[in-house]
Parts: C-alpha cells; sequence; structure tokens
C-alpha cells in the first residue's frame, strides 16, 4: 500500500513526526501537497464534501480507506503496522503516552513564539513572547526533557528499551529543532539531559533517518514552522 | 475491576473528561486523591520509585496492572471496554481523533486566561490574556465548535451517529465550561452551533450523567481549573 500524506508543503512542522515515522519504516509514501496541484487537493479534502470524516487540520494521512489525523493518532496506527511500537497492549499504550506528552511539550514550544495565540503574527507579539520564552526555558524544558531523561536512565538506551519506537523519533525531532531555534540556550541546557542526546545521536546515525534527513525530502527549518530561529528569544 | 483515578482533588481539570467517561460507563472507580491521604500517594506515583512507566502529569488511572495517563489515551483503553467508542479500527481511530481534536481547543481554552504560560498566575498575565481571550472568541470558537456542529450535521445527533462515545462527553464537558467561565460571550456565540447544543442537552439528559452532575462527586467550578470565570475576560 502506498501511503498518502498531507500536510503543508513548506515547512516541517507537525508533519515531521509522521514523515520521520514513514522514512524509519521504510514505506512507500508521497508527500501529497509538495506535488503539483497537491495543497488545493489537501484543502479540498479537510472542507469534508469527498471525505466523511474530514479532519480538522493537517497532518493526515491516506491508507487505503482511512485517512487519519492528528499526529500522535498516526503515529498510533503507523506503530502498530511498521514495528515501531510494541504490539502487547500495555507497551502499545506507554508509548501513545509518552508520545502524547511530547506532543504537549511541542505545543509549548510553539506558544514561545505565539503566547497570544495562533491568529496574530509573532511581529505582534514579541514583548509577549520574550516572557514566555524565559518562563518555558526556566521552568518547561527541564521538566519535560528531565522526565524523558529520566525513562532512558530506566530502560534506555531508548525512551523504552532496546527497540526503537516512534516517540524516539518525535524526541528526536525535539533536538533538533531547539538546537535550531534556541542554539545558545539549548548549548548551556544540554548537558542536563546526556541520555536525551544520546537518544539523539541513536536516531540520527540510524541508516534510514541519516539517509533522510541528508535528502531533499527533508525541509529545512524555517521562521514559519513550529522551532523558530528568533534570536531575541534567544538572549 | 475496580478503577483507581488519580487527580488534583479540587478541580473538574483534565480529570473530568475521565470521570465522565467512568460515569457514563457506570464503571466501579475511587478518585484517590480525594480520599484522606490520596494526593500524597498519586504524587508518590508520579515520582517514579514505584512505577515502572510514571506519568508525566495527572490523570491517570490505574487499571489492575496498568497505569495509563494522558486523558485521550485513558478514554481510547476505556472507550473499547466499555462501549463508548466503535470497536472496529477506522471507528476507533475516528473518535480518538475527534478526542485529540477535542483535546487540543481544551488546550486554547486554558491559554486564554495563561497566554505567558502556567508558570505565571493570571494575576501577572491579564492584559495578555484579554487580547488572546478576543483572539479565541473571534476565531478560534467558531472554528472549533464549527468542525464539530459539521460533523453532527452530517452523522448526528451525537458526534459520530446514534451511539454516545468518550468525545460526546468532553464536547458536553466544553459545553458546560465556556457557559460557566464565558456565560455573555458564550450566550451570544452558541445560537451558530445548535446541534453541538442540542448534543449538550442530549449528554446531560443521560440518567447517569445527570446523576453524576447532581451529586456531590462532581466538583464545582472553580477559577483554578481550566475554565474560569472571570468577568474582565466575558467583556
Amino acid at each position: 500500500m502506498r501511503y498518502e500524506l498531507y500536510y503543508w508543503p513548506t515547512i516541517q512542522g507537525r508533519g515531521e513526526y509522521v514523515r520521520l515515522a514513514l522514512e524509519e519504516a521504510d514505506a512507500d509514501y508521497i508527500d501529497v501537497a509538495r506535488r503539483s496541484g497537491g495543497e488545493a487537493r489537501m484543502m479540498a479534502m479537510m472542507t469534508g464534501r469527498r471525505l466523511d470524516t474530514p479532519p480538522f487540520a493537517p497532518p493526515f494521512l491516506k491508507a487505503g480507506n482511512l485517512v487519519i489525523a492528528q499526529v500522535a493518532n498516526i503515529l498510533l496506527y503507523l506503530g502498530a503496522r511498521h514495528g515501531l511500537a510494541p504490539k502487547a497492549e500495555a507497551g502499545r499504550l506507554w508509548v501513545h503516552q509518552l508520545q502524547l506528552t511530547l506532543a504537549d511539550f511541542v505545543v509549548e514550544i510553539h506558544d514561545t513564539h505565539h503566547p497570544l495565540g495562533p491568529t496574530l503574527y509573532y511581529e505582534d507579539q514579541r514583548p509577549q513572547a520574550r516572557t514566555r520564552t524565559g518562563e518555558f526555558w526556566k521552568s518547561r524544558v527541564p521538566k519535560f526533557l528531565g522526565y524523558f531523561e529520566d525513562r532512558i536512565a530506566r530502560h534506555g538506551p531508548y525512551l523504552t528499551g532496546r527497540r526503537v519506537t516512534y516517540a524516539d523519533l518525535s524526541l528526536f525531532q525535539i533536538v533538533e529543532g531547539l538546537r535550531y531555534a534556541f542554539p545558545h540556550r539549548m548549548k548551556r541546557f544540554e548537558r542536563r539531559t546526556p541520555r536525551v542526546l544520546d537518544l539523539h545521536a541513536r536516531v540520527a546515525a540510524r541508516p534510514r533517518i541519516a539517509a533522510y534527513v541528508a535528502s531533499e525530502r527533508r525541509i529545512p527549518f524555517n521562521t514559519d514552522g513550529i522551532f523558530r530561529h528568533y534570536p531575541a528569544l534567544d538572549k
């Protein structure tokens, strides 16, 4: 089966967590909106005329007759099919729980540059973004990355042991993104979570991930995505 | 099996989505942190000494040997066991997708009074809260509630048809909360989503939900939870 991924064509954004899973799984997929006419097709699917169960927002994945939205939901589906999560219920729920916690972290990362909401531009909320970013690095990054560090300390080298899961791929992406968006702050912080960095390096060295990141399929980070490098926020 | 729910004892908060599902399912459960010594027990479980897979934050549910955190993950588990979601994969993923979209909405509801983040008090971010709340009601409420209105229009009277799911219970709670937190704004808005209101009334009239809401098990809304009534934000 050839999967169809639908996501905004110019950013990594939330679609990237799905792309990384598809790449690690060596799945056959097309990134629809990056092809000619693809973005219009994506928008048409969301209006709900064609689909019985239209998504609220991208990313979504077409898998045969299924159209699945919400990153964690897509990964729940892909994880079961491609060995990127345990098959038994307890392990499956645990990896999903980790993914949902990573998703909460991603929301807070996004809010550093958009504290007044997604409807206003960053340029309209610079002072608030500085305040929120300061709080984020003081309290939230240590709490979230510290939590994942503890999980690896207990069960490493990946989050759940010796086998990589989709949650590890997402944590890799978060480290990548924090390093891009906040190079100074992250450099100062990251010595506190050596196991998270080791996990990042292990994922980066996986042959399919390494090939993907080096390819043109990987869209470069930019200031339209979730992770944005604004020097004013990186002090 | 007697479930153990762990959540902050003085607020509805995110625990309420789980409580509503347990009540509708007529499940045997105890709300641990509301009992003597329960909050200390909850905190001990999060430190990770007792548990192999400690939660990042409440709510979490102990179900036999499983300890499951993240609201949507708990509901995924409960839905399958108590007839609160379809059994077939497509329907199961669709209800989970709706729940994750509702969860995104809940985050934005919380951010109306905490735009600068969860680490500062509301009193330290009043002007920013006013701005964010204005944007929220102008753009985000119509987008989210409009999306759910469209789903009911297609497949009503519940979100997925004639059978109630855990996502319907969560949408009920969101309407309850918006009416409490923003009585004036919600009164003006809600004529635009009559089907959402009808769904709310149907859930409210379900015997177990009605009995629960009238009981002492239901904690009243207050200004410590997700839905907070601050007159300055309700114009």
